[in-house]
């Protein structure tokens, strides 16, 4: 508590209002204390740092020209919001961020009138805004009046195909909002795809204006009428700076570079927009992530995420990982597999070092594709190697892949393209919370005709899935596995292909079996020694396919067991329902069968630590174990007492 | 067969290498005896008619120009290839298209080599072509060797976001493909958006090229080396027109525009890019949707989608329906909750006429928005519109809200954002086959926390639904209804909202309980009606929630019956899932409950009349009856007898 900064200005600021009292050259300062405040805050709880260092200057001089909640700031992808956070009542819970029962590292409605709408995946930004637009100017929302759409949008996100399909409705509609495009080069990987050097030009190519210029320019930019007035002011943008001519032919006046950490650029700039604007407005901001913290912006990935830090030395608290993490096991199993095989490649939308493609592009760079974040594009260009004869891996996350889920089902599984989908972050992921859970690819997958779903119970097994998927050239494959590190077990040197459908029996028991599919089955075997105690053996098998099913083994299971319990790390819809699907088809619960299915709760589960969350979840061992009591007519110890 | 056309030239084609014989001028003749034999085909079997006129031209270029299938033509939507499939050897079948057994309306990887990449859904060409021109270079295409890699895409499928996702990564990389931007100014509905006001700029502000500047532009817009050369061809084309900046500014040479009808244009830019090009080109090419047939080219939709009609007049064969359509049905009924309250707002993808809204449009043009192709900017506008105050109805079709899945989840669902899902032909669709199949919306959304989903048994129950969504604020709605025409009941003059999570029991039986969700519930009376004359009553309940299921309702059913059976149009993962869920949760299978789930089938049904396709999932009254029987253990009459 001693070393924290001392804040004095931003000591008086109990939400954005508060800022108006300051003059110009106050509000430098409070951004100089706020970015100290932030450092010392991600210092003691880990998270996102770059990304809002690079816009603390920006989001001072916001919040002292608007007024939130009446204007609606919409942080796009929101990780840069702890500086945000801090101005709008929220400073007192800054050091919970991310943790169980404290502020979510993300926008969040339930959190604060100030995050008019949640974020955490990219790229919605503009969608959202123009929505409050529109609702604004057709009195929707009546309580709060009519305040401004603001989004805030970084130039990573441009890459997505819905920040174009907004701009695309936006610059039709022309209703007055404002884009700021918060360009550092840099979003968790750098940025890449033709919009990306279409920036670099727009400003290697112009210099920084100049306050007088930037004043002047935002000042008298738009004139009214309006559509004469933005004939002018492209003119006179285009004297000043090669233009955005991009933007301006989807509709929007376009306005910058201007430099994001300069004060007397932003507010000048800010103010000007604010009085003056009519119709879509997009102003280019240049800023630096990681600006200001030097052990953050000599980082390669600008400090994007860390772990608790020291900030005088900028050392990392790492714990020592007991196991490799999966990632990292996908990847060098991939790896492996294209050292024998010339024609696998991997697709990833942006992001290669979590999905540990950076690894394979070091080996195989004319093999590597990291197409932006762009997951439809990634599906659909991997169904196109795919039908060209390659082997394309698309290695995306199962959260993200969701943005693909037509591409799926329409370009590769209707026309049963090998297309083979590394979906990696499977199950709760823990301080990214509900928006990164991977909860529904199971569901979304297995119910596709001719698709192929294996979950790895362990790092070995993933290795073993890779090689599975390199060898399975019938149709779509998918594979998933969880965040974070493996389980310890011994690894193969290189993987062997399984048998398509087949499951694989962990032990023999009696009474009751428990079917596991993916990861949980640890804390199967943890529960089934628990239950060892008790004189109860369970038999315990690990399904590896959720399509097709083992049939065999299923039926098998049902038939020699009075219960059968199916674990998964998914929501209801995917393992266990086609489980139940089948022994419904087959007649099995007829004559009774003492069945349940243990999957993901019908909620969304906020960040918390992976263990904590899957507590919530009741996945862990020690509810596998009241279940097979449950099933078996016994009530726990504990509950007897109770 | 005595009025078709004369086509002496036509018939000498049996593949496209035989074009390669005719002169230029034979060529011209060759596309107006296949714009004929298209009309004369089309009016025997209905189906698109408008688009495929347009490209008749550009197709006999296209594949008199390039060879295919060693190089790969990937038509985007590919509604417009019937004269495609007449020059790829498909002549003798077209007369079968959309028809059962017969050809696809749309291109399919199976039907044939010349259709490298199926589609129906639009946009996809561009990541499909970038694929194939990856996996050429990379020499994953060993069998057929190294082919070009064109798209052909139109104006209106520029407005999702896929197509600028995969334009931004083609810019990206620099390698060879071609887009042919078929620009007509019309999809199904006239385009919008900025981009299509962009495109008009373009080619209003510039006349056609004439032939000599065409034939010089193309000749040598792409001297070596390709940088130096991409400059001087952008000063060239800029000196004759106004040059397709946007196009150019993300990597792409821009050529054109050029008249899509004119051979003398086509034949020789077409032949310089094959010869010359080196990166990714764009060519603009104008057509006229329907051209060449008055009564398409004077229609609305210029010839969009037809039934059959006579050649002579354009007279359409239209049965007279027996009831209204479940979209008009939609659309009056929202109409209706509209004039009540003015939050009430509406959102197509460029569906106004296929989902009714062009119907509110003209009633509440300030409250109805088109966003263009572009489902997930639709989601997550509606998602903004939401939280701004308004009640929007996202009306999109179940297979194209796969698009806008990953919105639906992290944008509406995780806010608990009221935004209502009109979702319209949910199920089977008949001609349009397995991609417009609304088969997984049902799987998709029921597993998301906080959703509320409806199906409507009949078309009054689709209006109580409309007005159970308008007055549901609580969170996420969505109601399924199919394609076609209601059943004939009798309507309500204005919906009364429904009690959510609440079925309802349309006849008590015994022995059996039949569990409808949406409209088989007709399918299920039929055969209740067959049951009646064995002496067999079941009951029959319509759960009208997936979810929040009524569980009272659905655990009285298993207690008062022998057998329960849940009927839906959706596959695996949706209600019969949850219903089974909640069945293990509440012990109901321990001590037996012949309980089986009707859902589609594990395969993607290819087009044919719906009829026909329900036979195929066997969840007509007949399977309905069949089912019933085997859970009570009699056998059919029929398979007895056999």
């Amino acid at each position: 508590m001693t070393n924290r900064p001392k804040t004095p200005l931003l000591d008086r600021v109990n939400t954005p209002a508060d800022l108006k009292a300051f003059s110009d050259m106050e509000l430098r300062q409070v951004a100089d204390e706020l970015r100290a405040e932030t450092i010392s805050a991600v210092s003691e709880t880990g998270g996102h740092l770059g990304a809002g260092l690079g816009v603390v200057e920006l989001t001072v001089a916001l919040h002292s020209v608007f007024d939130a909640p009446r204007d609606k700031i919409v942080w796009d992808v929101s990780h840069q919001t702890y500086p945000h956070k801090i101005l709008t009542g929220r400073r007192d819970r800054i050091r919970t961020i991310r943790q169980k029962d404290g502020l979510s590292g993300f926008t969040k409605r339930s959190e604060s009138p100030y995050d008019p709408f949640g974020a955490a995946h990219s790229s919605t930004s503009i969608s959202a805004a123009l929505g409050f637009a529109v609702a604004r100017d057709l009195g929707g929302d009546s309580d709060t009046g009519h305040g401004d759409a603001i989004a805030v949008i970084g130039d990573g996100a441009m890459s997505a195909g819905m920040a174009y399909e907004a701009m695309n409705n936006a610059g039709h509609m022309g209703k007055r909002m404002i884009i700021i495009l918060n360009d550092n080069e840099m979003s968790i990987a750098p940025p890449t795809g033709a919009m990306s050097s279409y920036l670099s030009r727009l400003y290697t190519e112009a210099p920084f204006h100049t306050l007088k210029d930037a004043a002047k320019g935002a000042v008298s930019f738009l004139p009214e009428p309006f559509r004469e007035g933005a004939k002018r002011a492209k003119e006179m943008i285009k004297g000043m700076a090669m233009g955005g001519t991009l933007f301006e032919e989807l509709g929007f006046s376009y306005l910058g570079p201007i430099d994001g950490h300069d004060m007397t650029q932003l507010l000048p700039v800010l103010r000007a927009i604010k009085a003056r604007a009519h119709g879509p407005i997009l102003l280019h901001v240049l800023t630096k992530k990681g600006k200001g913290y030097e052990h953050a912006e000599t980082r390669p990935d600008r400090g994007h995420a860390t772990a608790k830090f020291d900030v005088a030395s900028g050392e990392q608290k790492k714990s020592t990982p007991n196991a490799p993490a999966y990632t990292k096991v996908f990847a060098n199993a991939l790896i492996r597999e294209a050292e024998e095989d010339s024609r696998i490649c991997a697709v990833t939308a942006a992001m290669p070092d979590g999905t540990g493609l950076d690894l394979f592009d070091k080996k195989f760079p004319s093999r590597c594709f990291d197409v932006g974040i762009a997951e439809q594009h990634a599906v659909t260009f991997s169904a196109g190697l795919a039908a060209g004869g390659m082997k394309p891996f698309a290695a995306i996350y199962s959260t993200f892949l969701q943005r693909g889920y037509d591409q799926v089902v329409h370009d590769v599984a209707i026309q049963r393209l090998p297309v083979r989908f590394a979906i990696d972050r499977a199950g709760l992921v823990g301080a990214d919370g509900a928006t990164h859970a991977g909860s529904y690819d199971v569901a979304y997958l297995t119910n596709l005709p001719g698709f192929t779903v294996m979950a790895a119970a362990d790092e070995a097994e993933l290795v073993h899935m890779v090689a599975t998927a390199a060898a399975h050239d019938e149709g779509p494959i998918a594979f998933r596995y969880p965040r974070g590190e493996g389980v310890g077990v011994e690894m193969p040197e290189r993987g062997t292909p399984l048998q398509i459908g087949k499951g694989r029996t962990i032990q023999k028991g009696s009474g009751v079996a428990i079917l596991s599919f993916g990861t949980r089955l640890k804390e199967v075997q943890e529960a089934a020694e628990k239950l060892e105690a008790r004189g109860i053996r369970p038999t315990i098998a690990d399904a590896r396919f959720a399509k097709p099913l083992d049939r065999e083994l299923i039926l098998q299971l049902a038939e020699e067991h009075d219960g059968l319990i199916t674990v998964e790390e998914g929501a209801v819809g995917g393992f266990g329902s086609h489980v139940a699907q089948l022994l419904a088809e087959e007649g099995v619960f007829d004559a009774g069968l003492r069945y349940r299915s243990m999957v993901l709760p019908d909620i969304f589960i906020d960040q918390a630590s992976p263990e904590d969350m899957y507590a919530v979840a009741k996945l862990n061992a020690e509810d596998i174990e009241a279940k097979v009591l449950d099933v078996m007519g016994i009530a726990r110890m504990s509950e007897r007492r109770a």
